[in-house]
């Protein structure tokens, strides 16, 4: 897979920039950020599995999301060995509303839901993306720092191979207007800080 | 992990061995047995996904099952080359009424349900170790016969977490005997042969 025309859209996927309010929410409480991180990257590699059990024909998104999948859990791993680093203890936390504003944009009926589905995951990835380069550049620890730009750079490979496989599935005009459209909630979403810190406030 | 203590009630959990019909039956439809068990590598770590999604305070439990879903994931990936291999399609496959059969077992209050939920998962993992030590030894293909050989010691180590789990939020004769009780449900269940062939016919 040609990661690099995949992950060309990313760059201009995202319709707003993350707010500095949202860097400052961030960076004042990262032990809640690294436990809302640990719980994002379970949550990621479900909806690939889901996605895999939902489409168990198409054999280039099996093959593409189990890699996603296998590469999601190692990160909960690294992230969860922060956590005990740093003495947090596992447990639940209650999630922004952005993650279900997103998948109430998921259309109910085929083949609308698989575009979606997959349209939705890509921009979650590619705003994973953008907020772990903006903690790796204001985060005063340098190790934790470097942890967040080494996960960078897979956060954009999601976007892509979510992208790819939207592309495969689908005409490509199809795939972006339905993005351009994804997009304008993505951002609308985030548009008000959600008054508990998380990835995705 | 002390894999081996672990392991150790492996060897007299299952009630009955499996029938020389189930084998017969297996080896002569391998291309669909093939196909069943990419499904069951998906499910297993779908389980284990789910395990730690509802318990997600229970660190060694979270800890203990995302090895355990990576490694299923792993297995997935290599029965779908072998999937491939054989010109075998990906597709869905109608399952048997086992996996419903085990999960009707599992009570649905606190604590028992988490017991319960690991002692299925534990049994599961042990008839597969039997049943691909069967495929292994009646099967044709040198090649394939190694790989399922390969695949048994996971099985049986995956059974070891189960138990180990529970033996770790449970008293030691509450495991006992609700494995017990488990496992004659669990040969009850394969005791007439499942017309299609399945890993759990």
């Amino acid at each position: 897979m040609s990661v690099t025309s995949a992950t060309q859209p990313l760059i201009n996927t995202l319709k707003q920039p993350s707010s500095e309010a949202w860097v400052k929410q961030a960076i004042a409480n990262l032990n809640i950020i690294l436990l809302d991180h640990s719980h994002c990257e379970r949550k990621a590699a479900g909806v690939a599995l889901n996605l895999m059990f939902r489409y168990p024909s198409n054999t280039k998104l099996v093959r593409m999301l189990t890699a996603i999948a296998r590469e999601e859990l190692e990160h909960f791993e690294l992230v969860n060995q922060w956590l005990e680093r740093r003495g947090i203890p596992l447990g639940p936390l209650a999630a922004p509303p952005y993650g279900a504003g997103m998948n109430a944009q998921i259309r109910r009926n085929e083949p609308e839901r698989l575009l979606d589905s997959l349209l939705v995951s890509g921009l979650i990835e590619a705003r994973s993306h953008e907020r772990l380069g903006l903690l790796a550049a204001g985060c005063p620890d340098p190790e934790l720092a470097q942890f967040y730009r080494g996960l960078m750079a897979s956060e954009a490979r999601h976007f892509g191979v979510y992208w790819l496989l939207a592309d495969t599935y689908f005409e490509r005009s199809l795939v972006t207007n339905r993005l351009e459209e994804l997009a304008i909630v993505e951002s609308e979403l985030l548009a008000t800080l959600h008054p508990e810190p998380r990835i995705h406030s």
